[in-house]
């Protein structure tokens, strides 16, 4: 592994019967590894975000198709959990993807009533370390094609400091490593090119202030905290060069479905001239969805996680309560930037506009 | 008093000698009174914001010139104070307009080396109860200008609810009665208008989980808290029919300070044809800077306001830390909203359009 990488966040125990997990809730306060030994504790970490970020939520639910061949007698039982499994959350598209794509094979040579056979059990956990290997990878290959966006900024600086804002956690703890958003900057940093990171501490999980700015402090990528209100100020004042922001789901037309406060980033982006990119793996492209705002399914959480904050007090993880205890609140998880405020996609492929011609030259196979 | 508010958030005590304010940190959780007796207190409340909000502080400021007043022997040290009082935050336009608007009698009618007579403290007594009554007025006016403006979404809506956005606390707690932004509420609310209030929780010191919404729900007025994340989402999607927000300075020409946020959320509003409104009294006009962006000193306040939330856990006030210890934050205050994203300012002496003619032509006889 790499400088500040010494794990991934989704992983097969050597017992071959326990998916091992970062519960990420807990970060950075508490570095907890949950056991999964059930699809039921699959689709309890996935809902209750111990593992979260549409890549890493894929290869989790890949391991949870693996658990289900496990535990299962009949093709049919592995198929209805696999139901259960892609319903665990509605936005992440790569959570059906990881799931489809190993049951595409099974499909291929198993009949419904079929009794599940210790050789497909092996192979059903072959499938899902590949796709773990693929989204590294992917990651990878993200990182090296974003480097140049950079690398440009920063011979156009005359070789100061490149300051790019993200949102949210799209780094190695929302894929497997690299991670999307982060890539090139790891990619940027690694190649010695001078970089500060804005990390929205992004409310109301603060993926950002606990995941984002721990990974990147872990790594020595130097890094601010702000509130998530702070960007467009920054951007006004010339103090953002780039924006870099992962995605749950974005459409083949080039709408992109992210944590809940992109799309104000977004706009401020567009309204002061600074490019805004969205790094993200072929898997999380919806070949299926032409308008991002009208049709992809935005998931409501529980209002109090808006109400309630983590963090440590004297040495020990709380939660504490902001508002008045009888006001409600509500937790919309993401929102959709249309195509028309993207500067471009970074993907495994290479870089691309954002709309279906660019998207779909690069990658016409898997529409 | 009315409905839901039985105090005011400043005021002199009895004995004439200890100014009274609601240490607005604790609230929702605690409502606690401060005693502040010298002008180093009325600074420190100021800075450390027992008392925010542009009119308040500009309130809070005229009873700091009177304990000077009460404490000096000199005019020249009563000036000296006014100087430290005026420096206490760099960017609410109030606080200086108070403290020279008193000053502008004292100094007609008194050289710097005279001796402070008790009459004289006596007439700043009652120039500072005039600002205090003046400020609650003019929000009460702000209340009676906007009513019509929701009155008209609501007769267009067919009576369905009202949704209005705001942000930060521009309620009660910000001025001295009714409040700015809140002003038109609570005469909509008064006059039977159904209206639900999105109340955006306010990064990074929650003004609005802990203070609008606890204003709001005082009063019974239906309202949400939502991350300052989740407007631009809840605008695209309808689900927002105006916004209003306050000010701590405003141009002459329409440009807006405010809280941090308000600028990405005056983005949205534009971006999907919501009104944008800015409600205040005219001593937050600025009338000598014409490009708030440039102009406008936009105050740094320290990062730990950042990385630790204050709230309740098992019935105690505690703040927690959120990011790693080690990680830095930023702490910009206020950004300022271009002219151009503005609908309109609800003023006093009636709504006007942002920019420099139609403001000069209400107030004319101010600049």
């Amino acid at each position: 592994m790499q400088n500040g990488q010494t794990m991934i966040p989704v992983w097969l125990d050597k017992d071959l019967k326990t998916v091992k997990v970062i519960d990420q809730r807990r970060l950075p306060h508490d570095l907890i590894i949950a056991d999964l030994k059930t699809v039921d504790e699959i689709i309890h970490a996935i809902k209750e975000m111990y593992v979260r970020g549409a890549p890493l939520i894929g290869v989790t639910a890949a391991w949870g198709v693996y658990l289900a061949a496990l535990n299962s007698s009949l093709i049919a039982d592995l198929e209805m959990e696999c139901a259960r499994i892609k319903a665990a959350r509605p936005t992440a598209v790569n959570l059906a993807w990881a799931v489809d794509k190993i049951m595409a094979d099974v499909r291929r040579f198993h009949k419904i009533n079929d009794k599940i056979q210790p050789q497909l059990i092996q192979s059903i956990r072959k499938a899902a370390n590949s796709i773990s290997s693929l989204e590294a990878e992917n990651c990878r290959l993200i990182g090296e094609h974003g480097l140049p966006l950079i690398r440009a900024i920063s011979q156009k600086k005359d070789g100061n400091t490149v300051n790019i804002l993200t949102h949210c956690n799209a780094g190695w703890l929302a894929c497997i490593e690299h991670g999307t958003a982060t890539a090139p900057i790891y990619a940027a940093s690694d190649a010695g090119i001078d970089i500060h990171v804005w990390v929205d501490e992004t409310r109301p999980l603060n993926q950002g202030s606990r995941l984002t700015a721990w990974e990147l402090g872990q790594y020595g990528v130097k890094h601010t905290v702000i509130t998530d209100n702070a960007g467009g100020h920054l951007m006004q004042h010339g103090m953002v060069d780039m924006v870099i922001v992962g995605t749950d789901r974005s459409t083949y037309t080039g709408d992109v479905a992210n944590k809940i406060g992109t799309y104000l980033k977004a706009l401020a982006a567009k309204d002061n001239n600074i490019p805004f990119y969205v790094a993200l793996p072929s898997s999380t492209f919806d070949w299926k969805l032409q308008d991002g705002l009208q049709e992809i399914p935005i998931e409501e959480r529980d209002p109090d996680e808006v109400r309630y904050v983590y963090g440590l007090n004297q040495g020990e993880a709380q939660r504490v309560l902001v508002p008045p205890s009888d006001s409600p609140a509500a937790n919309f998880a993401f929102d959709v930037t249309p195509a028309r405020l993207v500067t471009g996609f970074i993907t495994e492929r290479g870089v691309c506009d954002a709309n279906a011609e660019a998207i779909l030259a690069k990658f016409k196979n898997d529409k």
